[in-house]
């Protein structure tokens, strides 16, 4: 595991390269290889000092190589020189293991998920919901995808550990509140990232799908659940409009690329049970990151440095 | 017709009632009652100055009245003081007759939209259109559906006019550069607003529908779309994901409820021939509606005086 | 009672009149006295068509009157038309018996707070909530000044009633975080207003003060906090500089009058905690205020317009 | 040709040298010289590891060089390795030979805008048009200037293709709405950023004049206009108000630098069609760079990453 | 004189009336007709309550009237209820009589000005200042226009009045910091306005002109100056740039409607010095207005009420 | 000191090592070590290119250090190349020698401070900045303290200079207008920023303290104003409220994070002057930097480039 990895001791296994570039020396001619490395533990910045052309061509098709090297360390940041690299047959491999993952475990979000599910009394809704997480498809791609590119839980399961605990806040939040439907928090918050499924490819690194850019997980979500909304015959037209509506207006703002604002006190929940747990996630990143400093460095999503103390 | 109405001279018709209040009287106990009586060829404010309790129950629930009164002037206003109105059945009324509707025609319109039309070669997208402008429901939708509520033309055929218009107005840029798909620049202009089917509702003055106020037209074209499309199996995911990204982005900002911005040349000329068209509109507009004067009164959707001459 | 006045029946009793103008008659010379009167459940717009010019001197100096006339409605909308009005002397009322209060009891609130109380821990924030809850002079404002001027809870014991929700919320939240001190969350949102009690004058209707305007609640609190916290020698530096920032942050953004954004979990928590109750303050009035209707009418402070089914 | 240029053959020419620095080594002392190389055919980034100091002051006053090397290849990106370079008396070379221009031709661009004069009728107009464009001084400019520094056609002709493109454009769209003077539309589209004359030098590569950073290409062109203007008696007022009013809205709004904003229905659409095709100009490039791929990089003028497919 | 009229006491005066317009009565069939009146000392509401139809006729074309009626008061308001009207020559009328003007003298604008012109050094400048100051049409409408339309010194001379204290605020600065050429402040500072001679006409009231609003009063006075400037042929290029980025960049912000910000220190302080002005006006027509009480009402144009003590 | 390295030179002194960096080779295995060095004079760039491990101890807790090595330049940026470093114990340097400091000396803002506080005539106005200048730790912080982080007058003593000025400039200002109370505005211009005596650390360069990033200067030098004022009992409630308010205010915006927009007229000659300064420092120190150039390198702060000449 690339973790594991320590200062002045060889490594070698099978990783994941994401982007790679040629880098011209500055004080010569040629250039060296830099590409970024990854398996599940994280990511290390590899280097090939003297490259054979036939790299190059391996690069531009395949991203899994068996690789060969020696680490070094700067200041708390590993460096890995390569010494050999190896195409792997994708057969081979389990391309889920060579990316990271939610520290929260499968079992547990399942478990968290189905207490959820649990709580939904509305039929159709209820339906509809066991209706995706079992769906051939979809179930499985909402239990895989992360939840972003990054700024928040940016690894395989994200998404869905981020859909089971703004669920958990807008749940707890709806109790104070007497005019607002359960059943339609608890259901809107699991679904409200689900374009997410086809905004992001996620087999080696997470990338933008075409029409994730085109159409983005908003649209993506509206497309999904229309589909699935249309194979309950009971599922009642305001219900439908109401659930369509959270899914559009959950990032809250315009200019957060929401063509409608909540008007709905559940869509106002789970907005704010969203924008939150995005932000609280950089919190605890940040903490995690920096055990040791009083202050973050500065966070640009955020717009400002975070007391860690 | 509302629009013959002279001062001075008495009315007798059959008129759409859109809003009323009884307004209390400043000086005296008691109060009259005022409404915005409409049929195909204007707008006019009644007056009942004294008014049977029992009008107040009709108003409730029914739109449409035969009215007789009295008109007067004051600066270019007419209104009418209404003397008798009594409750009309639906039955008994074509109520499209009491909407206005775009001063094109709808045979030329049909004309234009035919001569657009051909234009389209490839043949998935002229199937796609064909299906929707000969679709039992959204086909004659589209042809009477207004553009606006108000600003730029909120009156029935506004749709069909505005979008023909944005059409050839596309069309017509699109010839000045090489790399843009002609086709889609057609379809996709003509198909921009096709969520406003939805939006809006127009049997009785046109007023934002519940799903037009949850979703928008553009999560609603979205979802109509997605409907016929999945009837042409032969319509590629690239071409599908273009149309819908053209919808999704014809309002050019984030701001203006487009949750993504242009990223095709299609996308961009379409966005800007569907602004540009509402802006002079609103030009021709003023112009017609103050023949006489140097400028126009303030223009707040514009935020600007607009000059005249 | 004001609101059990219904229309045609005569009215007699004590009111605040907080604002009042001369109207000046539209058709004839003269003008009629409009004036807002108040008592604890509601408010009515009054008018005094003949008025003798001495009541001007008096409404100059005097906001308590005994008042007697006749209610009329229009469309929902009673009015009073007041045929005697007399000064009464203050001593001989209760002012807070003129003003709305909060619909929760103050019983209730004290045990909801004493209950949130509890769940503090760590002395020296147990020790600042008692002696500002038991401050002679603090103590009971807090329990009295409303939360705001209008938009969310702007009457008697509104400040408290906000206070103890978002509190309640705020711990809700905080229990989903690893890292998010508790008992910061609760004695922060307990008093993250507290400044309001200075800003507003609530002895006749609600007020700015004139530091209100020149400081803000945000300023004031902070000087609150200052006097209090330094009676608690033990209190440390870290934990003070805390609880004022999030007093200092918790509208969250520069353009809602925060000099700084939240930079703790906990300021964070506390802002969303309190913008959200804020909002959904205004979903439960739009729909109490409009039971039969699908939707409210526009809510500028929200721009939009919110779906009450 | 600097364009013909391949990885690994030796290069000599005359080149305009643009920016030049000092490159310190980050690993031993000393340091090189790297220098933006230009011609017409295009730009490259040429590096001197060892040089002369005497070179430092050549580079100071001149730019233009007979420059010897080897080229070499990154990615795509090919860098000039210099190994003598020596200084060209501006006498015995044209210096708009090195730079970029357009890639539409002078005769094409001149016979287009010969189709576009032809359909100015109003004989005042006509006369200003023909005045400028034959100007001794301001004609040539006109011919030469690039229309922006970056972004869209910044390169010799540059100004003339786009002002070319737009007026084409303008009047393509002018012919759909009846109230639009289309002399005014033409000639105000051939002359929006006739001010550019002054704001760019482009003897050696394209840079602000002091006048553009103080004034800039609006206030500019207002100034030369009102010149030549003056010497058409019979131009009447309110056409000159009219033309001037084009020019200082073109851009649109105050952010984008006009201190009005369009009035006129020829000013609108003045205003759309050079922005569309500022916009449509970087969709070509974008494909014209990138041939091969799905994505455009991102663009920051546009904020957004490009479809290209 | 209108400042003079007293509640109850007849009027009979020359007044210039603004803006008319018939109102319909609320209760009763036929209108009133309501009039701004003006002279002077000030601004009052006329109203007709019975008018001859052949008023409308001279309203149209006239706009002096001599006027006979009685005077009425409401909190403070004066109205004028007018019984009689009738034309009046304009031969018989000095215009400017009829409107307010600046409470400083023009014998004591004069003297300021004199200082402030003889503290100019440079004799390029001082030349300039002494042509506009003398010109026939020029020097006279700059110490006759107002400066503003509304918010502040809108009234006769108000130009004249702000561009000495901009003038005299300026150079006090300009003290302060070293490097800056106090003469270009000084004639910078009487000349930032110098386009409102062309924004307003101000025979009969204060309005914009046509050129006025279509170009404004930065590119009308960059009009003035270019051709003043050219009658000077030793005015010196960098000088004459310099004078014009003063006039081009005094509103400091692109939303502010200047094209460029302000990158002379002359210029800053200039555009620092105006924008203080004009708001500190505003603080002291608070104070002037409202002497008894302690907060203005809203002021629109500040965003804010202002503390009057 | 720094300032007086040439390149070739040796050099040797004591100084401030503010930042440092271990710099992999791009290479070649390993890193050197880069460090900002600082004394009085100046700030210069660091490096070791072989280094003992040892050294990085000693970077981690000492800041200070003997420093030998040799200059070298490249395009007027001096560099130096350290041969040996060793700590230095605190106790043997006067820290202060190695920060930057105003170039007006104490001396001369001590007799400038004197004028201004020679102004005050109200005596509890007086008093109170008599005991803040007396005062045994904020005096001193205040004649010592940077004005800023970067940006304006970033050295010890920056704020008093900074202070001083805009209290020289609001009172200059002041004169102008009747209604300004200049007592106030001497006071509040020279404490407006009285709370950066908190907000930085300026013992080894400057640095934002904890505080001061939690909560900021303006509700530093609230708390600390609070504190003093109580000490003076006759110091009336009034003057209390706009001295605090001016404090509040003084940015002017929300945005810029003044939870109050100026509502007095000495708060807004305050913000001015104080806005003006800062930008008019700007100027003067890029026509320092830059003596010899034209335009000043682009000025992120200013958000464009300044003319120098």
């Amino acid at each position: 595991m690339l973790r594991d990895c320590k200062a002045g001791e060889r490594f070698e296994g099978v990783l994941l390269v994401n982007e790679w570039k040629e880098v011209p020396f500055r004080q010569k001619p040629g250039a060296y290889l830099s590409m970024t490395c990854q398996d599940r533990s994280g990511m290390i910045q590899g280097k090939i000092w003297n490259y054979d052309p036939q790299v190059l061509v391996w690069l531009k098709d395949q991203d899994i190589f068996r690789v060969k090297g020696v680490a070094s360390e700067y200041r708390g940041t590993i460096e890995l020189t390569i010494e050999a690299i190896q195409i792997v047959s994708k057969e081979d491999v389990d391309l889920s293991d060579l990316l990271p993952s939610s520290p929260v475990t499968a079992d547990e979000l399942e478990k968290r998920l189905a207490v959820l599910i649990e709580k939904i009394i509305q039929p159709e809704l209820k339906m509809l919901m066991e209706m995706i997480l079992g769906h051939p498809e979809w179930g499985n791609a909402y239990r895989k995808a992360p939840a972003a590119m990054k700024i928040h839980q940016a690894y395989l399961r994200g998404l869905w550990e981020h859909s089971v605990r703004v669920a958990e806040l807008a749940e707890g939040i709806a109790k104070h509140y007497a005019g607002i439907n359960r059943d339609l928090v608890v259901a809107g918050a699991l679904l409200h990232d689900i374009g997410k499924i086809g905004e992001y490819s996620y087999d080696r690194g997470v990338k933008f799908t075409t029409e994730g850019r085109l159409l983005g997980h908003i649209i993506i979500g509206i497309e999904l659940l229309t589909e699935e909304i249309a194979k309950i015959p009971s599922f009642s037209r305001d219900q439908r409009s109401k659930l369509l509506h959270i899914i559009t207006s959950h990032h809250g703002k315009y200019e957060w690329q929401s063509p409608k604002r909540p008007k709905l006190m559940e869509a106002l929940v789970i907005h704010y049970a969203d924008a939150m747990d995005a932000e609280l996630y950089q919190f605890e990143q940040a903490k995690e990151n920096h055990p040791q400093d009083e202050w973050s460095p500065y966070i640009p999503s955020m717009e400002r440095f975070i007391y860690l103390k």
